[in-house]
């Protein structure tokens, strides 16, 4: 299993929770990834932990003032990059553009998609992975492997219809070990998550409960 | 093979091609739509020929003031509408939306798309028909089924693994007889046509030329 | 003062709403405007209402698939439109050029802003009018004029310091003659509305209420 | 004078060019400001030179994947930003809310505007300092105050005439020390500058000549 952690815009300390990701990470054995605000690329890379961008532009090196380069994210530290979070909506095109920046650059991709019809639509544009996030679950604390359990086994199917080689991550809600399980057990090979970690007291004890059953 | 002769915001007289449109649909067999400015789809529909929308929004009735409200363009007599075509593209979620939109309002549906990815992309949401166009041949009057008739193969194959339902159809550069043929040998079963015919000296010429082989 | 219904995309009887629209207009001289969908303009046009569209955008005749075209909204019938709703808005550039869009078609402009500050910066760009719009206040029925009167007079100053031939009109709540009243009171000069009189058993009872202090 | 170097997303070295600034502006005592890609932000500031972001979105603390955050930005560096360049244009409302950020996370602002209908418009939304743009000079190497000087006086006049607080600068095509007097010949405090130097073969030379008639 592969766990994202999305800092999004919060006011969180996004070194303590790299670090803390990090430290997990290493004493799980599971791949934990955080994905702060492009600025904070740098000094989240530093810990040490696995990061990726939140977003990257379907733009090459040119006069594009205000894009996020996909090789810059990678210059400053990043290895991977969500597209399309709901929060961040793409033209069709537009992530098909920036999938091609990302593969420049040797960013791991994730696209994010509300219901499986979108899920089979992003894996046809060959990203690593695709994550499947009901945008009426983010942020609610219910997650998408009990609120809704066949949208993630319909997701699972859809991408495997159209590429058998894209693995399904499950956002929306995910916050604790069981719903981390659950969501295996649907069959998604990694979870998105924001809130349960981000905005927790202490995200370390946030992340060693996330991981647990692992 | 069906043909859709879209309007854009030309400086053509629409009921002039409309008519016109109608004519050679009638006396050929062909089925003809064309797709006018919103604010042109009554009185285009008013002459009889298959009239389209150029685009619909994700929206239901409600709280969307500037919107194109499905059930207005149908009230106004459409029975069809583009989507995402690439003066008008859209993100994922909302070309989504508006085949939602669409299938509500009894509107049949094309959405277009750059490459064969994208072709795979949307054909796995369901639309009735796809349409290939690669941005640099739009407007060029070279056929993408001379200038790289790959695209085409490719993309029919592209939609087919996906959803052997949906149709393929071919746009950009297609003006004459030759290139609906070129195309329909392709395993395009509809060409998407702007130029050709709304900036003709004579659109009715035009049609009847283009609809000849057939 | 002028009056300006906004129809939306809500479910109404387009060509009933005008035609009340016209005859209280008549019989009060009141000007009462009634924005319908760019597909309603011709048939809105038809019942002799002055009619506005809801949106145009910054193009001229070309190669603008699924955009809404000055001069098509103007064929249709519309003599005025509104720009930058709340629900629609638009780049500054974009707002420019749908001014410059609106003239060429002789089309009479409304600029909808959210706040003081904004509004002066609309009026900088030479409108017929411009319309201050509380977001929060957006279809709930609690008139702008009451909730927060200082908006108003400060929208009112503000247009007055950059261009003082630019009209203010009074959005967001407004719907009884007590309303249009006070916005009148506070220096507007119009006001916009919408679910009053769009979602209303009686829309001509409804504006014949909200013209009877005039 | 002011001067902002914007990177764009040019593949030149973001440290280099702002080592080279550092150096110029402390030789020279002018204000040199250089404005990377956000994922540079920190290792621009690291070199000690004025370090601004290219854009800042519209948002505060939250969720909002895949934003440019104000706070971000100060806290890798940023003491000022660029906005609505027309590279990355925003809507009217964001420009405003943008402005609000900014001024959150103590950063100084340029507002970018094509001609001076727009510099008025922006400088009513009380900006530190606008600049003018014509699209159509930006990155010819042809400085608009030598190729369209009024636009520069009357973009001066606008800003005047809605708040003489806000400081003009003058963009698009400017890269020698003779551009840079004409344009404070024009009445501009400022000027923004891209290829002339970050792609110039040696951006130092490039700088010291711009800034040698100070």
């Amino acid at each position: 299993m592969k766990v994202v952690v999305n800092l999004k815009a919060y006011p969180c300390d996004p070194v303590e929770v790299a670090t803390a990701a990090r430290e997990v990470s290493d004493a799980s054995g599971v791949d934990i990834a955080v994905a702060p605000q492009a600025a904070h690329l740098e000094r989240v890379a530093e810990t040490g932990v696995e990061t990726w961008a939140q977003h990257v532009g379907p733009v090459e090196h040119g006069s594009h003032t205000g894009s996020t380069l996909a090789e810059a994210a990678a210059e400053a530290g990043a290895t991977g990059t969500l597209l399309n979070h709901s929060e961040r909506r793409l033209k069709l095109a537009d992530i098909d553009g920036a999938l091609d920046a990302a593969e420049r650059a040797d960013l791991e991709t994730c696209v994010c998609a509300n219901n499986p019809d979108q899920i089979g639509a992003v894996a046809a544009l060959g990203p690593d992975a695709v994550a499947v996030e009901p945008p009426e679950l983010i942020g609610t604390g219910t997650p998408v492997s009990k609120a809704d359990p066949d949208v993630v086994t319909d997701a699972v199917e859809a991408a495997e219809a159209v590429d058998d080689s894209v693995a399904v991550y499950c956002g929306a809600g995910i916050s604790t070990g069981e719903d981390l399980t659950s969501a295996r057990e649907l069959g998604a090979e990694g979870v998105l998550l924001a809130s349960g970690v981000a905005k927790a007291d202490d995200p370390k004890a946030a992340l060693e409960d996330l991981v647990a059953p692992l």
